[in-house]
């Protein structure tokens, strides 16, 4: 078969390749056959890099509840602003410390630029931490030092070396707190790795890193420039040639131009990074700071802590709505409104039967089903470990199918449809949803599940539901397997008692309605209780074949044996009502 | 620095990772050494597996709309429903054909389970289609084995083989069509290879893959279960192992459920495939399909034709929201409202350098600057390329430095600040911003501008903007180092005529504004008219040392020399408010 695509007309000639770029070149990698076995150490940035992205920055009160939130989740170093360009953000930090807000085992960070003035300023904001991390960066890309710095390589080294000896000497000015360092070669992916290396070792040089205080080098995919294995193997050699190793903490700072941001992260953290920057729900600049969300949860679904609480996800994304004021989109991993939602009826199926599936082994097992692995079909994560319910998982529309229809019956109404009368009430449904459109409601489900199969109130006269109605029922049974039975039946607008004797009360009733004209044969009968409690309700379900017609009827009463009637009538006036249509059809 | 992070309670005993569930074992693989170069078979799957996982499914209006806007944007392969399985689909598909809605060189797909009924149906939905490719597929993972089929690998093998079968029965009630086929394992992620690879070998004996009907083997990562690079060795494991290789078309299908759906599918196809299957935006089942506009622009990045049209990127998705009813997200890659924005200042100040260096390059080149290649830092696109305008680039908050401000001044009213004034004013814009917080749109930068620097117009006596105002001038020079200069001038409520002599306008004004009683250095003089032509206006910038305060004055003026005058009058007044203010906070 022929590929049919043609050229387009967009300007690709404006555009060159990465790797023309810049040179990423490192056949031996190793970080694709490595396996990701533990968290790595998380620093959330929504406070700075997040915020900086936001159509309304956070106000102080937002920005607290955020910090206090990220606090709450289990981070345990947050990167809280950029003291030195924002009075809003220096305000924040004095107050987080004038308030004792910071627990003492978490470390805040502040980002500064690497000019006198703004370290001078950095430090002022952090006097009285217990510890900080003050994190320095300066611009090092091909593009930045020629059309921003304009100067060359040395140029940009001095800038950062200057920096850093600065912020060595204002570290004499906060004696009573542990400073720590950061360092950013900024826009790292738009950076010959050569230079990135030489100017992290320069730095390094100047921040002395000892296993006591190691020297986090951050280095950022500002702009997401290529797939991200690039970034990968750019990490795994920046590994191999930054000078004191072990002293070094290698850390990652994904945005997500390309939409790649968490499998950067990811592959990166293969590669022998040592921690991860990123914000909640992926916030911050453009496409966003890699979502923190996102990569914990993903450790979490492999079974591997990822050293974060993410029990109560609807919080989460609750309050970082509230203080980004930008929705969580439906889609968004683990975390949208949608991503737990099966629409379609194959997916609804095999769901219901994984439930169904793990409450069978559990029983089996003597077990909760919760100390099972989790295995259900759709579902990579158990909705209910991070708060949420598992009310949005089935939701029906004209895509679904039985299984779903079947499964809102039976977690809302009790009702376990046989296979058969599913797939006959879903066809019910579809042609309802296939002619208005939209989704139906478990509500809307049983409204039409009532209208077809269950008649309405007998004391409501006006909605007499189909030509037959029970009011009355008495059986005897002499224990010799002849069953007689009594009935009180509305035919039409006429009331008439009559019975009828046969081996139990639903060949009884057969033979009565046969003597009305109605011939009926019976396919299948099954019948459950609606709960455990001996004065539950039961549930009848029959399939019979009635004047040629093969359909199904429910009864539901407290009487079993009532119950199974009650289904047959349905089934009765289901036929009746099939045939009454066909004939206005043919007249029409 | 220590790691303080502790274990979360979270139930990580219920989550086996994905290598003890599926091995995937392939240490000389060879995709993270390539590269991309040319664009995949695209298949378009929004009218399909989009729609499936939308909360209100498209109605058949918007199902036609979305389908000529597939087709538009140079999509061939497009799947168009699950006819077998939906009327509204069934008939979608009959409307397309009835109506020549399909273009000759457009294939239009139908999905459809392995079963008979099915099977027959999807043929009737396509008959007298061109050519369509009929989409078989059935689940073949452990889980659904285990749990949805209850039966074993030669249970699900026959299931698939008996479809390809009756699919190639089939094929002779439509002998007008040119049936193409496609067999997915669905839940191929959750599938051993060595069973995906031999159901997929047994399916292809029945199809008879040739090299003018070649068969697509369509490999989804119906649930996205482990790091994208392990998929991308799935792949390139199967195509090792698939046979009849030369005559199979392979077929990526991911998606999204940890957040790497582009990377799983640009490594897999880097790992060997052929075709990419995805839906615009990302819409798709839970956390959706993997989205194409990424994965075409990301191509376009690199300089390679996604085969695609992007260029009116804003009707797509607006076509696209309306068709599924869901927003695309703010940061949605290349696409979201705030994609192309920045906020931060020294972010702004990056592109705004970029876009100049850009024009003079294109100026020293005597080219247009859609003939360089494209260089703008924090802009991995020109968003012009995508029919997005400037307009959105640059916006103010509290983030946000001199760059963006100034920016707005120059593009939206001509006004060139000295780089000293541009952090002068930002201060002034940010002093607003961190007060109110929010955004500051371009309007309100410039009423804050005229607020600052300009005085309200001379006749609105009760606005008097400071206690000095020009209401007339004239000047006279005798061509040798000497001007004269005559002045009407409002102090305070006092109008007065007065006049001096100096060696130009502006010296003389100062010796005249001396006589006031006011002490003036002029540090700095900047001038440039706002348009090129003759009766433009001229704006001029001063910084000057009035009574021991440094400070900017502007002025705008049609004269060039009342301009200059004008801009010392600003900075006065200035320096008159802010020591007013100060005696006012003494005072308080």
């Amino acid at each position: 078969m022929k590929n049919n695509q043609a050229a387009s007309a967009m300007p690709v000639h404006k555009y060159r390749p990465y790797h023309e770029q810049i040179t990423v070149d490192l056949p031996d990698r190793t970080w694709p056959s490595k396996r990701i076995t533990e968290a790595p150490r998380w620093c959330a940035v929504d406070l700075r890099d997040g915020n900086q992205a936001l159509i309304d920055p956070m106000s102080p009160e937002r920005k607290r509840i955020m910090f206090d939130l990220l606090v709450q989740m289990g981070y345990k170093e947050i990167e809280v602003g950029f003291p030195s360009a924002s009075q809003t953000d220096f305000d924040f930090v004095r107050s987080l410390i004038e308030e004792n807000a910071i627990p003492d085992d978490v470390t805040i960070q502040v980002l500064t630029q690497a000019r006198e003035h703004l370290i001078k300023r950095t430090y002022e904001s952090i006097k009285g931490a217990k510890q900080a991390i003050v994190h320095l960066y300066n611009s090092t890309s091909v593009l930045q030092r020629d059309v921003v710095f304009r100067t060359d390589k040395q140029g940009v080294v001095d800038i950062a070396l200057e920096g850093a000896r600065l912020c060595r000497e204002f570290e004499k000015t906060v004696p009573e707190t542990t400073v720590y360092y950061e360092y950013s070669p900024e826009s790292y992916t738009g950076t010959e790795l050569e230079f990135a290396v030489d100017i992290c070792n320069q730095v390094l040089e100047v921040f002395e890193p000892t296993p006591e205080r190691k020297v986090i080098i951050n280095l950022p995919s500002t702009v997401e420039m290529a797939t991200p294995n690039v970034y990968a193997d750019s990490i795994e050699w920046m590994g191999r040639h930054i000078d004191h190793r072990e002293n070094v903490i290698i850390s990652l700072h994904p945005h997500n131009d390309r939409g790649t941001g968490v499998a950067a992260a990811e592959l990166g953290y293969l590669a022998g990074a040592d921690r991860i920057e990123g914000c909640l729900f992926g916030n911050g600049e453009r496409t966003g700071n890699v979502d923190l969300v996102a990569l914990g949860i993903n450790l979490f679904t492999q079974g591997i802590d990822p050293q974060i609480d993410f029990s109560d996800l609807d919080h989460v994304r609750r309050t970082a709505e509230y203080c980004n004021q930008l929705k969580v989109h439906e889609r968004s991993p683990w975390a949208g409104d949608l991503v737990y939602t099966a629409f379609s009826g194959s997916h609804q199926d095999a769901i219901k039967k994984g439930f169904e599936a793990m409450a069978a082994d559990a029983a089996e097992q003597g077990v909760s089903v919760d100390e099972l692995t989790w295995a259900v079909p759709y579902l990579p994560v158990d909705p209910k470990d991070l708060g949420r319910s598992y009310e949005a998982v089935i939701r029906v529309n004209s895509q679904s199918g039985k299984g779903g229809v079947a499964y809102l019956l039976k977690t809302d109404h009790a009702l376990d449809l046989p296979r058969k009368l599913q797939i006959e009430f879903s066809g019910v449904v579809q042609a309802k949803t296939d002619e208005e459109g939209g989704e139906v409601t478990s509500d809307e489900i049983w409204a039409i599940f009532n209208d077809e199969y269950l008649p309405a109130p007998a004391h409501r006269a006006e909605d007499k539901w189909g030509r037959f109605e029970l009011t009355r029922t008495r059986t005897a049974s002499d224990l010799g397997g002849s069953v007689s039975l009594d009935v009180e039946l509305r035919v039409g607008d006429e009331v008439i008692e009559t019975g009828a004797v046969g081996n139990g009360p639903i060949d009884a009733f057969l033979k009565l309605m046969s003597e009305q004209g109605i011939e009926i044969k019976l396919y299948d009968y099954v019948e459950h209780a609606l709960s455990a409690s001996g004065d539950a309700l039961a549930a009848a379900y029959v399939e019979l074949q009635v004047d040629g017609t093969r359909l199904w009827g429910v009864g539901i009463d407290a009487d079993i044996s009532t119950a199974s009637l009650k289904a047959v009538v349905s089934a009765v006036n289901r036929a009746i009502r099939v045939r009454d249509a066909d004939r206005e059809l043919v007249g029409a």
